[in-house]
């Protein structure tokens, strides 16, 4: 079956944001990151993007993403350049697009860009020359596709099917662009149920629009769902108005072997990583049986390359 | 021709400076390049450097010119070390030659190099052991000879000859590299008049020895030229007395469309980037159809493999 | 020869110290170096680890040591990541443990890992997942164990045997991480007699139970040496109490042309890198017919693929 597929796989220009995708495309990405983690293995070589060349476009510094997508583009035997831009130096939208189009002459096809502003992703895909391609690899709030991609295809392998699960996401849903591209990923595929748990200061003003259910307490939110996707929380977030403290999060909405058992028996515990011990997760869960985050980094690189693959011309 | 041509590739030992080199080996650089240019294509892969290492020796910071070297190495299969050192944790000219013998003994066999010292890259040259090649990438204001070799090529593409041409270099002569290597190179190659425009505070006292002519007035010096180099403007070179705002610079100096019809009507516009719009040059004319500003960034890496590839041994 | 021996690389899991390898392996280690340096060829590219990923996971900073990595393991074919992580940010033992867990998961399977404090790659040996290996590229001031087989496999190349050598191992020996491993396999070996030279105040305090003789004075210990280790000044430890001054240490204990003397004529002089002219070593010594310094640079690149070697399922 992988060498039917081979000759059919699906071009696309960018990958943007999970909203703009079509539940068919997903779902193909999804049987493309199958082929790359067959046999459970995602070291196995490729010839597939040889020559091509790999930018990652890193304004916001993450060594953890930018390492997934370098491991995948490796895989596929594409030449990988890592530009570190400190936002800084690199703040107006007119340069970002001089640098850009200059990689582009030199021969950069693909573009892996992550910025603390939402849109930039999109910026330099609407105003690029010729054919290159953009991967969002994190805009501000706004979304991480790719996260979204892995995380539903984490939870796909396990369940198989959508339509009979509750699913919810803790945290920090406001300021989360991985709560973005989940909740929009798990919609698209026919989720049963989507929720949301988390404090009323961290959830956004329109999140009655994201066909979600939204829950104050953990206790309430968990009971019987099938998978819980965690988020991380950010430091920089913590104030008095939203997070006291570490330690106040962790009492109210961290995650620990007593609450996870208001979830079904089997349900899955997910994380995008790095994880914060002790904060949004008790080790003990973090590293238990129904952990699959580091199932979720594995198929990550499978559903990258996937990705990439679609952008080969 | 050109297989007749890969069996003829003369091998330099150095890339030091436009100054050392004659017309002879510019002409042979510019037909190699052509070779990894040709079909305007510069993503195609060969293994001329297989199994070559090819080290990024860069002193003084520079995200762009390190990945042309990088990107044209790659697409020679050599394998890239990229190395930046801090000016200051490596000033002694001493241990960066033991820095390099180092690198030799590993098995580095091309060094690129970027100092703001002038005279770096060729005391490496002449202090090495072994049969290891260098090329500068510009060493302080002396020379930039990659950028001179690319400028003149991309001039030579679109015009073809040079004997009838002239050409006009504009900014900052005293401080640049770039102006040095490209008027030596236009020199040598036979260019019917070379001028440089700029404000006499920037202009090096040795100027009348460079076979140039020198104005001070944009609308007297752009008069007929065939094609414009804009130089860079150093912020940090900007003091009462040289350059004294940006706005003032750009009044006097910035190439914007009026100013560019003083020339010929194809007269070409060339920038070495990453430009400063609105400071030197003017976006209308930078992103206009006599700009060949994204030209010379391709030729660039066809260039740099022209030159790698008469080091493989 | 070789080629039989292809087929009979005994596998390692970890290189973590000199101090649990017995004299077969190491034996073993420098016959499979021979194999990747004859000719006198480190250039030489196979394709042992294509496929694999080896991860520079540099906790403490060190170009050099870090570059000699990268180089085998891509002469090898192996995909490199380099990350650099500043110990401030990365500092709990188990967060590394999560990060390394994170590449294993992403396909990583070789780590090379320096760090300053000694005990973390054979922690991270301890409590990672699956069959991934570690090699300690230095753990504070605890071992070094690449650095002690290239300066041993140095040796033999030039002396042959090691049952008739006095070797001398001269600095700072108590802060010295090379100097652990050199002790180590010197006497692993079976070397004759091993010296350790230094002031009384840079001694560590079980000095008596690791089979060495201790001088205090060159011009004593040097004494019909067959080699001479010196080690590098860390400048960071000079305090009044243990080295005065550079000027003064120098006085003491910089090897120079007249202390040479009183070592064999064929005495070897042997330096880990990088030197401090005129602190540790004077140049005429270090640059001289007796010195092995780059020999040593070149061997280390044949003695880690031959590590890595060992590590390729």
């Amino acid at each position: 079956m992988t060498k039917q597929r081979k000759n059919k796989v699906r071009e696309i220009q960018h990958l943007l944001s999970i909203e703009e995708m079509d539940a068919k495309l997903i779902e193909e990405i999804f049987l493309d990151a199958d082929k790359f983690l067959k046999n459970n293995n995602v070291t196995n070589r490729c010839e597939i993007l040889k020559g091509k060349t790999v930018c990652n476009l890193f304004f916001e510094n993450s060594t953890r993403t930018q390492t997934t997508f370098e491991i995948a583009a490796k895989r596929l035997s594409a030449d990988v350049i890592n530009l570190d831009i400190a936002t800084s130096s690199q703040s107006k939208g007119e340069s970002i697009l001089d640098l850009v189009n200059n990689l582009i002459a030199m021969g950069v096809s693909i573009f892996v860009v992550r910025h603390s502003k939402p849109g930039i992703p999109e910026l330099i895909a609407k105003n690029i020359k010729n054919n290159a391609h953009v991967i969002n690899a994190g805009d501000g709030n706004k979304e991480h596709p790719t996260q979204g991609l892995l995380d539903a295809y984490t939870i796909k392998k396990f369940k198989k099917e959508f339509s009979n699960l509750t699913v919810a996401i803790v945290g920090d849903i406001e300021h989360s662009r991985v709560a973005k591209s989940e909740i929009c990923i798990l919609n698209k595929l026919g989720t049963q149920e989507v929720r949301v748990i988390g404090p009323k200061t961290l959830m956004p003003h329109n999140i009655k629009e994201l066909n979600v259910k939204v829950f104050e307490s953990m206790e309430v939110g968990l009971v019987d769902v099938d998978a819980i996707l965690m988020l991380r929380i950010q430091k920089e977030r913590m104030t008095k108005e939203t997070i006291p403290s570490k330690k106040e999060y962790f009492k109210n909405y961290g995650l620990n072997t007593e609450r996870l058992k208001y979830a079904k028996k089997d349900c899955l515990v997910l994380h995008p990583g790095p994880i914060n011990r002790g904060v949004e997760i008790d080790s003990i869960v973090a590293d238990g049986n129904q952990s699959v985050i580091l199932e979720q980094v594995k198929n990550g690189i499978g559903i990258r390359m996937a990705v990439m693959e679609k952008m080969k011309k």
